[in-house]
């Protein structure tokens, strides 16, 4: 830290990202990235419709928002795009967090929320999830404070039904609930219809997982046009051309293959459950994940222990040293083959442990 | 503005970037692109080695990093990488500004100066300018506060030598000075060697202007390694992955080709020239500018009237409706073809009104 930097980030800790190895070719089932890259013709549209990188992108990214907007059966003034989900995230604390309306989420989800929260200098409150890691719907009914619940959440993989989000829309109409679909596509409910009945929800979803666009940072905000008016307000007082042109071109075409995205979530879907068929068969406990991850654990082996085994084997999964979850891991859904060399080392190491 | 809003923004004004016109064909002077596209090569470059988009862009950016730090002749750990400079000088105002630490800039600069002040909640006082539109460096040598100093400044294009930043720089190195070098490749002198001697000193450049990337979004702080590490403090605390993969490609090929960028300068500097004397010659009134863009008023015609007068005629430049340039235009220096169009449309415009 230098002694210019200003004491009001004194309590702020950065998140820290899963890996990205360097050099070494690991089987990389760390960051929840899909194994399939975009469709070949999604590729080939970026390629011929990217508007000329001289001149700026379209900050109101009037064709892919509406594009995006029939996808999600809204209207374009009811979307708003951003660099990445997270920039759509923090732009919620920015916009509906404060010292009177404090953060709500749950003790385990995604880790930028605290961090998020701590940047903007805003209170927040984290209820712990059951002792089977499904979310109290109860906690958040009479708490006051904009509230953050990622569906599926992360990193359990465990969805809650759209009933039960509006449960808590509904409990308060004056506060504003923020879910967070990064994971949504893999077996989740979403809840962007509710947006019509509720003017205090913001849904978030990312191209990073289902779309295959990690790299290429695409996220956005569906909600109340008043409340996406907001985000609007805070996106062109920051960066008004927040998303690239050769994003918006390649997220057309992502969007117009739509087909492509559905059915490599699919493919996803089935090797998640014949993989967590499998770590049972081992004896792992694993949640019923609705994503593209599993959330396992072992009485044979510590997390960290399986972590570093597998990375020294050259497969990277995570592993998150907090309270809670210190025994557990995280594994992507990578392809069939894949998930057959995780299988395979795992089932050596524990044969080894024995 | 919705009832959730943060009353922390009440008075925020956000940004309003040039018009990025759809329908029709514009001869477009109004945003300081550049006129030439990426080098052939760099975009094959590109093509060639963009990181499969299913992948998250490395959020150290390593290999662009590196390369950029040996043409600014600086070490890796001096530099951080933004989406476009304006994502480095808000994180800038975050870090380096707060309640006990106000912004000082110029009355008339860069527009998003206050919008960021205002954003983050940062108290911001304005110098004028001297009537000659130079910056009187005295201004800012006993004022406590976070200097921001656009060099070349903006919209004038009138450059201040390093030897002025200096003497701010050395007045108080207690606090940061932010030197924005955003068109400082069209006849500036960069202040990146000084940050070898002052730890206080923060430079911002963009791959917008000189390196035709306005599209693509990438920008650069460059300082001392702590002030550095400060900003990726705050980017690690909002979006780690904040430039995509498609675009450290394609800003690793444009490094590369370093002398086509510097070709296409020197071409825009002498077009540049030339429509400043035709103008002159028309009897406008135009700064000396060193950036990318002309800075000039007609007594014959006022700002606003002659901005209008030029888009009925297809032809857009900027006219700002602010106090004491309100008489003024901010015209980009396209190619000599443009300029041209440009130059014979104002000639029947002001012979119209004779």
């Amino acid at each position: 830290m230098s002694r210019f930097f200003s004491r009001k980030y004194d309590a702020l800790t950065p998140y820290v990202p899963g890996e990205q190895p360097g050099e070494r070719q690991y089987v990389k089932l760390n960051t929840n990235e899909n194994p399939f890259p975009p469709s070949p013709k999604a590729l080939l549209y970026a390629r011929d419709h990217t508007r000329s990188p001289e001149l700026y992108s379209d900050p109101e990214a009037v064709e892919l928002r509406r594009a995006l907007a029939f996808l999600c059966g809204v209207r374009p003034e009811e979307l708003v795009l951003t660099n990445g989900s997270d920039e759509v995230l923090n732009m919620a604390f920015m916009a509906f967090c404060d010292a009177n309306h404090p953060a709500l989420f749950p003790d385990i989800t995604y880790g930028f929320y605290p961090v998020f929260a701590q940047l903007n200098g805003v209170p927040y409150r984290e209820f712990p999830l059951r002792e089977d890691f499904t979310v109290d719907v109860s906690d958040y009914l009479s708490a006051k404070g904009t509230v953050f619940i990622a569906n599926p959440n992360a990193p359990t993989g465990i969805p809650l039904p759209p009933a039960a989000i509006e449960e808590i829309l509904a409990a308060d109409p004056e506060r504003v609930v923020v879910v967070d679909e990064a994971y949504v596509d893999f077996g989740g409910t979403s809840c962007i219809p509710l947006i019509k009945k509720y003017d205090n929800l913001l849904v978030t979803q990312t191209f990073s997982k289902s779309r295959s666009m990690a790299g290429a940072r695409l996220g956005f905000g569906v909600g109340n046009e008043a409340l996406i008016r907001d985000l609007n307000t805070l996106r062109y007082s920051t960066n008004p051309y927040n998303v690239n042109s050769l994003t918006l071109a390649l997220g057309l075409g992502t969007v117009l293959e739509e087909a492509y995205t559905q059915k490599n979530c699919a493919e996803i879907i089935r090797v998640r459950e014949k993989t967590a068929k499998a770590l049972r068969e081992l004896g792992f406990t694993a949640t019923d994940s609705a994503a593209n991850f599993l959330f396992a654990r072992s009485e044979k082996i510590g997390g960290e222990d399986l972590y570093l085994t597998l990375k020294a084997r050259g497969i990277l999964i995570r592993h998150f040293a907090k309270p809670r979850i210190r025994d557990w891991n995280r594994i992507t859904v990578g392809t069939e083959a894949q998930m057959e060399t995780l299988l395979s080392a795992v089932r050596d190491i524990l044969e080894e442990r024995k």
